[in-house]
């Protein structure tokens, strides 16, 4: 049995959708789900406050009763709060997986840089609401219950990271930033013009450490229509930056903000070790393996 | 007299546009501007091709017939050829007013950690398009004209440039990004919801020099509507990253995307010197002074 806490560290989760997810779940016996109540806090943009986030996040960490610890949906906000999470994590926190993505990156990112347990690009209980959403809660649940066919399909055993392309432009330079040498790295970008995402191609390339092995391109959806046409594709802006800064362009990735989105351990992966997760023991502080 | 080369590094000037500041121009007998043609091209988002932009910049920048070159207007795409134009800078470039403002913000920038001619935060042409649009243009042509009363308020004689929030943001760690160390930091925005303006403090202030003196808040204008309220006004943001960073606050600054935005000389500014650049002679290549 794998137990999952599921916190909101940015923005909130109608509480109707915990139900859909749970239903999901009922089907896969060796997963529990458990939503802490700050999910479905409401203060402005956020899941409560600064302070309610953080509690909750830190509480689901450091409980030993957890072996993961999902967050509900992005949003915006965890940035506000992964600095001074990190600094609370105890040795329970250390055998945790890390569950999440899009705005989630931030946490994602940082407790990579940190070491504490194992960061994971993943769908989110939010998604519940796209269409075939029980799809996007069943890669995770069935992944969790050690089917790693639910994995990226182009891990190839190098050291890999995930990230909303925003999210990953933002974090460069921060405390927060974990180092990416030697890492493929994969991007998905959600709403956002392509002049947008021009911009951000043109950030992160130039702050991606020069050793990283190279850039995958996840899906670019949902992007507004302008007064006029970029005059590139998501994929042609993602090779003239790559060329430009001397990154390997890799090809796609099979993430994005859709239900097809799947599960990038950050790391290696090891397609033959449960979860994907070579050397990693659910529950166990690192320091006791 | 003052001779102004008008180029479009970012996106197209309506042509009818021209000759309606020019119309303003013609009231200032002591300024001559002149639009590059290149101004006028569309090409997709951009005024033409990057070969296009950049030839037409480069061509501005180095023609001894002008003593400042002015930005058409904003709208994305100078980052794209900023680089390899300051490559392509001769020694006429070094006497050079560089004038615009956000998009503007990368050549500026670049220029400036180049140490080319002077760059200066101003309204642009295409703010004639604006309320009292003329008053604008005005503010850009009486400072050309000697009226230092042009210059915003709160410039002390310490080190300053000022920037959109996001194009400063977009240029931190990149290879165009001056030294900020010992300089008060104006931003403003526009179009942008209040999340995305506390993300972009977060980042700003994590990639500015710790011994940065300073940040002011110019306007943050046009915030789109949001689905919930942020729940903090775009001063309360600044606040907050400022104290997270240990970074001064100083207050407000009166720049932002509006006809009453003024001028900010990158550097320091004599209020007593002529358009208060101290040591800076029009027209003559700084290895001729």
């Amino acid at each position: 049995m794998i137990r999952v806490a599921i916190c909101a560290p940015s923005a909130s989760l109608p509480r109707e959708l915990a139900a859909e997810v749970q239903h999901v779940a009922a089907s896969f016996g060796d997963v529990e789900l458990t939503f802490h109540d700050q999910c479905f806090i409401e203060q402005g943009h956020f899941a409560g406050s600064d302070q309610q986030r953080l509690d909750a996040l830190v509480e689901c960490a450091n409980d030993a009763n957890y072996d993961a610890v999902w967050f509900a949906r992005g949003g915006y906000g965890s940035n506000r709060i992964a600095q001074d999470a990190i600094a609370r994590m105890g040795p329970v926190a250390q055998g945790k997986i890390w569950l999440g993505s899009s705005d989630g990156g931030y946490l994602l990112g940082a407790l990579y840089k940190a070491g504490i347990g194992r960061s994971v690009h993943a769908p989110m209980p939010l998604d519940i609401r796209r269409d075939h959403g029980a799809d996007a809660i069943g890669t995770v649940l069935s992944w969790l219950s050690g089917d790693t066919g639910q994995l990226e399909p182009h891990l190839d055993g190098r050291p890999t990271a995930a990230f909303n392309l925003m999210t990953l432009a933002m974090l460069s330079g921060t405390t927060l930033m974990p180092d990416l040498s030697g890492h493929v790295v994969m991007v998905e970008e959600v709403s956002e013009y392509l002049y947008a995402v021009d911009r951000l191609f043109f950030h992160v390339t130039a702050n991606l450490p020069p050793s990283v092995l190279g850039i995958r391109l996840g899906r670019v959806s949902d992007i507004p229509e302008n007064d006029r046409d970029f005059g590139m594709t998501a994929e042609e802006i993602a090779r003239h930056w790559c060329d430009r800064s001397g990154i390997p362009f890799l090809g796609t990735a099979d993430i994005g903000h859709d239900a097809a989105n799947r599960i990038v351990p950050f790391g290696v992966t090891d397609r033959n070790a449960s979860l994907g997760l070579a050397g990693f023991t659910l529950g166990k502080p690192r320091s006791w393996q």
